[in-house]
């Protein structure tokens, strides 16, 4: 369709660019902040997939001819959900049979997990993310095998594109310390030799030079950063700052300030990634950064648990992005991040789903919700995080570091017609007291299987809860008839040797313990 | 039906009381230590709601004629599960439109909340928890007008008994501390006169005396506890140490050992009572109700967040169980318990809803996920509740206290009838790992929308998702018709008072600051 008046009794957003009208939520001049703006009875009118008008229905109704006209008072509108990290596994690493376990045992687990089509995985998984209202989605992409990168990637994007979800790819580059946060040579030079090998044969499998990432980034940058579809921006992606060299990490930076791109890396996830800054430069991996002026605003930084004050004073100045991932830090014995001390210390914080939600089924509803919960600091005058904050950290927050950044996010004039119409009739009933505010109402109580009609570019691509372009149903079938079959023999060897592997690992991080210190966060107390 | 085998692909349950075969999970030798019995292709013989075997399939088919068969390859079989913290609200306070807060100032909210038809509510909300696979609930009853609480009563057992659900009830009593933790008239004197007259009114409107409460106790006891259902047990509840005299505490104390039943109340759910304990004793609560000689296997505690290490020693050698609330200690901003320390130290720990689940509708199989991952410790050899302790928490733990101990919570012979077949086919799709135990795959990704059949004492009463004994919208119509109507006077001046007195009863906290200690939980760290 061309042009479209899309209903809702509630239309919710953070407040726009320009501080404007309808303004409610805590006080603050931009949606990092929290402002959110709440109308009531009102409408987006857009066309050929730009917002052209935001404002209530009967004003928007009286002045615009729209081809079709979607939403009712029944439904809620929200600008379509932006998930900050992610590595694409529709079908999640306990489906392929690895359980939760502390970051760096489970990341060996995964070294032995059953490999899987790219295109149907990523299909599968945007459909998915699309049913809880996710319309946008930084992608990290795992270091696969070198040889078959540049066709692994063409197969992810091809799916997003099928799905007709936007996404901000990258794909991840390690180059030092891969086996565990210190010197390759040294710590395979404690194994058995038969295991050295071994180990040493699986990480050539992913090896590349750095000469070769930026050239396959720079290729993947000519062919789809400004795809036809206008759907996909093409980001740098340094895994983690124990992961990879200064030398490398500047000359990503150098790259991204050539292509006016951004940069996604994975930081301080655990408490073993802080430790290891603190044994290699001794100060926070952070503080490192900083001094390599490798932070700015075109960065965002999955995790980000063990951020110390100072820490988050630097990233709140450079302008730097943190990616909330909520669930995943629980599951993967990582902890909490400290995302009201980063609220009010003015860091962008975004969140995300990291592939590991606490359904497993990367739903960015509940995991609003999560967030929601679990940044409510003990007491009576201790940090909350609000709930408008939630909303800007799924949506424009997170919509800053994806390369669309002023393009979605919010529900304004100018911006691309991502959005999402929620019916209110599940969260409402059997009562609900007219005068809650709606944002409290729809983060306390909304559920995915409430998302009726999901929005990108003014085209449906889902509605009353079922995909318009894709049929979900033979996507699943082919997946699960892949996934059914035997594993090849080479993935059993791995999956062995990285079992063998695991005690060593294991000691490596005993060894290493890190060291406590105040929490930003205290929920109970021993004494 | 008189008799039934109830067949599942995979059986779930807390090991049997004889620490049976077929146990698998940690080691230990009863539930509490998290041990769980996990049989493939495995049924539930019962008959007359009492089972009578637990066992292969092929064996029990071939050894018994039932009158029915339920289940099979597509389903789990697990215990019901119990909830053991409720307060009956259906139709939640966020419905009701009080947002959530700190837990001092949320209940002042509640003063003013609509008030609601006892059975209807307690109809609605049985059902929504049987929809979840909740078979047994222990609820709490608010302290309700004095002149009304013995028909308030008797509707919401009405609604149970109506529902089909198993219920611990108690009705629990405040009779010092009902405005802040601290002496009733002091904290008056300090108010405006006409508000202070106000409260007082408020107040009186459900005193009774000590005498009162245990002749209404001894009354309830005698018509319900031993209900021809089988249904309902009847216990003492103390609301808590800092709302009860130490003469009334004892008094329920002696009652219970009269009576051979429960008592539950409601333990350190906030740091402020903690607090009070400190000012009021100079020691803990827990370390008050030692001396009192309190503590002992027949006392639930509901919250028990500000435990010391010390409190744990007390309560695990007392034998009193802890009813944790992940959700509402979050959303109550009351912090996480101490559930690691707890397992360790040997409490029986329960889990429960207390009507404020993360996703605010009771859905305790979403409860246990989020308590899975909330009680991860951050490192490698950090505690993390293991899945087998988890379904104990929901299951047997959650029994003990109830006064159905050794009648429902495992699957074993002898046992009560009381189960839940969970469809397997949507936590599979598309593709599950074989060797994925089946409990982890279950508490990671099994959703209320795949509670297929729920059982209690062998009757049938959700199958297919869908009631068998009550038509669910006709409760749902009833209740919003009568939850639409206009506020009355009396609601609406109750609700002005309250909010005119919450600038002090938050001056009072203020200045009451709980000091602060090292905490059990370290997430993240500001140096």
């Amino acid at each position: 369709m061309a042009s479209s008046l899309i209903r809702g009794k509630h239309l919710l957003s953070p407040a726009g660019s320009d501080g404007s009208a309808g303004s409610t939520g805590s006080a603050g001049p931009n949606a990092a902040n929290g402002a959110a703006t709440v109308l009531y009875d009102a409408a987006v009118y857009q066309v050929d997939g730009v917002i052209r008008d935001v404002g209530p229905y009967a004003t928007l109704k009286a002045q615009y001819q729209p081809d079709a006209e979607l939403g009712g008072l029944d439904y809620a509108i929200l600008p379509g959900l932006v998930n900050s990290h992610h590595h694409g596994r529709g079908v999640s690493t306990l489906q392929m049979g690895t359980c939760d376990d502390c970051l760096e045992l489970w990341i060996l687990a995964g070294w032995g997990r059953r490999p899987y089509d790219y295109y149907l995985m990523t299909l599968y998984t945007a459909l998915n993310m699309l049913e809880s209202g996710t319309t946008t989605v930084m992608y990290n992409h795992p270091q696969t095998a070198a040889a078959t990168l540049k066709e692994d990637v063409d197969a992810v994007l091809r799916g997003f594109l099928d799905a007709g979800m936007r996404v901000a790819f990258s794909s991840y580059f390690r180059n030092q310390n891969r086996v565990v946060y210190g010197d390759d040579r040294e710590f395979l030079s404690g194994l058995p030799a038969d295991l050295a090998t071994g180990v040493g044969r699986y990480l050539a499998v992913s090896d590349m030079t750095d000469d070769d990432y930026f050239a396959f980034f720079a290729e993947t940058y000519r062919q789809y950063h400004n795809h036809p579809s206008g759907k996909i921006r093409v980001l740098l992606s340094p895994s983690n700052v124990q992961w990879n060299s200064d030398d490398f990490l500047l000359r990503a930076k150098e790259q991204a300030a050539r292509y006016q791109t951004g940069i996604h890396i994975h930081l301080v996830e655990s408490s073993y990634q802080k430790d290891y800054g603190l044994r290699a430069w001794g100060k926070t991996p952070v503080e490192h950064l900083q001094d390599l002026e490798f932070l700015g605003p075109e960065l965002s930084c999955a995790h980000a648990v063990w951020l110390t004050d100072r820490d988050i004073e630097l990233l709140a100045g450079a302008g730097a992005t943190v990616c909330h991932n909520a669930s995943s830090n629980l599951r993967l014995k990582n902890g909490i991040a400290p995302v009201n001390p980063m609220l009010a210390g003015g860091v962008n914080v975004a969140m995300g789903t990291d592939s590991t939600a606490i359904n497993d089924d990367d739903d960015l509803l509940q995991e609003m919700r999560l967030v929601s919960k679990l940044h409510r600091q003990p007491g009576i005058d201790a940090p909350a995080i609000t709930a408008a904050q939630v909303l800007a950290l799924a949506t424009a927050n997170a919509a800053a570091p994806t390369g669309f950044a002023g393009e979605i996010g919010v529900l304004e004039p100018g911006r691309r017609a991502d959005l999402v119409l929620l019916r209110l009739d599940g969260l409402e009933y059997p009562y609900l007291e007219p005068d809650l505010p709606p944002l409290e109402a729809i983060l306390g109580r909304a559920k995915a299987r409430d998302v009726a009609t999901v929005i990108v570019d003014g085209e449906i691509l889902l509605q009353d809860g079922a995909h318009r372009q894709v049929n979900k149903a033979d996507v699943g079938r082919e997946l699960r008839e892949q996934l059914s079959r035997p594993l090849e023999p080479e993935t059993l060897e791995t999956r062995r040797m990285a079992q063998r592997l695991a005690p060593y690992v294991q000691q490596f991080y005993r060894s290493h313990p890190p060291a406590g210190g105040a929490p930003h966060y205290v929920f109970n107390s021993r004494t």
